[in-house]
């Protein structure tokens, strides 16, 4: 976003354009629902128009492996290999190991398939080497044929970790590694705040900066993540906020909330137990002044004049990627929707 | 061995002796051939009585993974889980691990099976813990419902190192660590030694130490293992052959080498490259002035006068272990002879 392209200004503007060959486009992406998107988006734009950078906040270390939940989720959606029974992990997949896990009593509480297994033990060995996780990503998604950019947020380690407690139930305040909430708790703690271990001395990645500063940029899509666990440790990279602002770029995010729930994952939970209302408006008024374009569901269409009445200019759609022509339609949309609200002499 | 008890007082005792509830025996193993008398072993004596020392040289790094594999022949032998069909390996196994390696382009040549992966994931996180590597097999060995002290020769690096080269084809010397050579390059290269880095500085295990002090020591068994790679570095240890020689225990080893050839891996073919005779004959004196005495197959008894004549008492038998049954018959004939060796007042 650029402030001095108002709102108001770039609320006027319904002239359809097209994305010119030297624009490009930058989604912030998380978890199933972000990769969902980011599979849309790579159907309409090509690999020079598009790049996706993933939060690497929830990446941890389980049995002396390095794992990155999301990369590993755009790794496979993005190459077709994504396991859509299960909704995580991969196609296909094996527990032999799992199995061995459990016969050795070791931890066994986060499910590591035989196949996925393979990125997690070269990436721990490759991290060993010196390498970095943006060079490793690289090399992933080149070896299952993914073209578009995925770009680790940072190369540093940066780890949510959710507040829980203060409640009747649950008193004290407590820390936990996202993925022990998550995963091992099922999301059960009441949430009450939380922190990004490392964001402060962490550097985005260079790839994200650098888009990011680039003149071509014409939007930035945040994907329908968690805002708290997947786009906020984006933003709260040093300099990724205020690049964001300085950028010309038309900032667009999807709502995650639809019809008062998450499509996936604890998002809806957690705004509860925030006591935040679980609405696009909410998830709007989260983001704030970050945003140029917001764009809700059909669903939630009673929410767009609360919205809108902020100056915020509002999408109306179908969200709901239930399949690929769906996913690839929204894609083309939000892009749409994004250069309508680009000023001519952008 | 006892050098006060003469190998000739020795040879003449022929009165059949029973192992008391006090005495003890120690095995000295190595790979597959080594862990058939192993598991032949644990089935005649109680695990107060018999402890296997297991090399450890041929341990290595392979995608960041620590690599025990004489340890894991045991461990998977010992507890029913060997994979009989392909020789080495789990029972049951799986493969989508490597297939996802060969996927993501990187090196395959050394096979890891899904259910196998666990010891090593398990086991190269402990080390990272700081474990030690007797600590972690003894955790395995117990989660695999396994009764007998499996032990590592040493918690220290060794690393066995192949000589090849100085042949017409083959004119340059070179260094390979010992699973490139056995695995990668399937045996082929010319052997003309073998190195133990590490081995000046490693420290045997405790517990081998221990037992090699042990009063009650009757016995050490040299089970029918490659002498030059997986024995080798075990009496390469520093003070592991002074102990040998100063335990009363009689010191008896088994030929790895029946008619001409070797049961399992590459002993012949080195011996023959090393200008050595392919017969028990040569194997008794490599170990030398170590053995009290030595075991042979009935296919070799033309050796037996041969080897008998320098003053080491041979037992001539049916060493082929087919099947359990053979094992445990052959372990209980070895521990007899053992017996008939020592001198009435020990």
């Amino acid at each position: 976003m650029n402030k001095i392209n108002t709102r108001a200004k770039a609320k006027t503007k319904t002239k359809m354009k097209k994305l010119r060959p030297n624009q490009k486009i930058l989604a912030l992406s998380g978890g199933v629902g972000g990769a969902k998107l980011a599979l849309g988006l790579t159907q309409v734009l090509p690999p020079e128009q598009l790049s996706i950078v993933i939060n690497s906040a929830d990446d941890f270390e389980h049995l002396g492996l390095h794992i990155s939940p999301d990369i590993d989720t755009h790794l496979y959606a993005l190459s077709n290999r994504d396991n859509q029974q299960l909704g995580w992990g991969r196609r296909d997949e094996t527990w032999s190991f799992m199995d061995s896990i459990g016969e050795l009593n070791d931890e066994d509480w986060f499910q590591l398939g035989d196949r996925d297994l393979a990125l997690h033990i070269l990436r721990t060995q490759r991290l060993k080497q010196g390498q970095n996780l943006s060079g490793i990503t690289h090399s992933f998604a080149e070896s299952f044929g993914i073209k578009h950019a995925l770009i680790p947020m940072s190369d540093d380690p940066v780890r949510t970790m959710i507040k829980t407690g203060s409640t009747e139930d649950q008193p004290k305040h407590e820390y936990m590694p996202f993925q022990r909430y998550f995963v091992q708790h099922q999301c059960q703690p009441v949430v009450t705040g939380f922190h990004f271990e490392g964001v402060e001395t962490a550097t985005a990645s260079k790839q994200f900066m650098a888009h990011l500063a680039d003149p071509a940029l014409a939007a930035v899509i945040i994907c329908p993540s968690n805002p708290y666990v997947s786009i906020d440790p984006i933003l709260a990279l040093p300099d990724v906020r205020i690049a964001l602002i300085e950028s010309p770029a038309k900032v667009i995010a999807i709502s995650p909330i639809v019809g008062g729930a998450a499509i996936k994952g604890p998002a809806a939970k957690m705004m509860k137990e925030l006591n935040v209302p679980v609405n696009p408006a909410a998830v709007a008024a989260h983001y704030g002044e970050l945003l140029d374009g917001f764009v809700i569901d059909q669903l939630d269409s009673t929410h767009e004049k609360q919205i809108s009445s902020t100056g915020l200019p509002v999408l109306v759609t179908d969200t709901m990627m239930i399949d690929i022509d769906i996913k690839q339609l929204l894609a083309q949309k939000i892009i749409d929707f994004a250069l309508s609200l680009t000023s001519s002499n952008d």
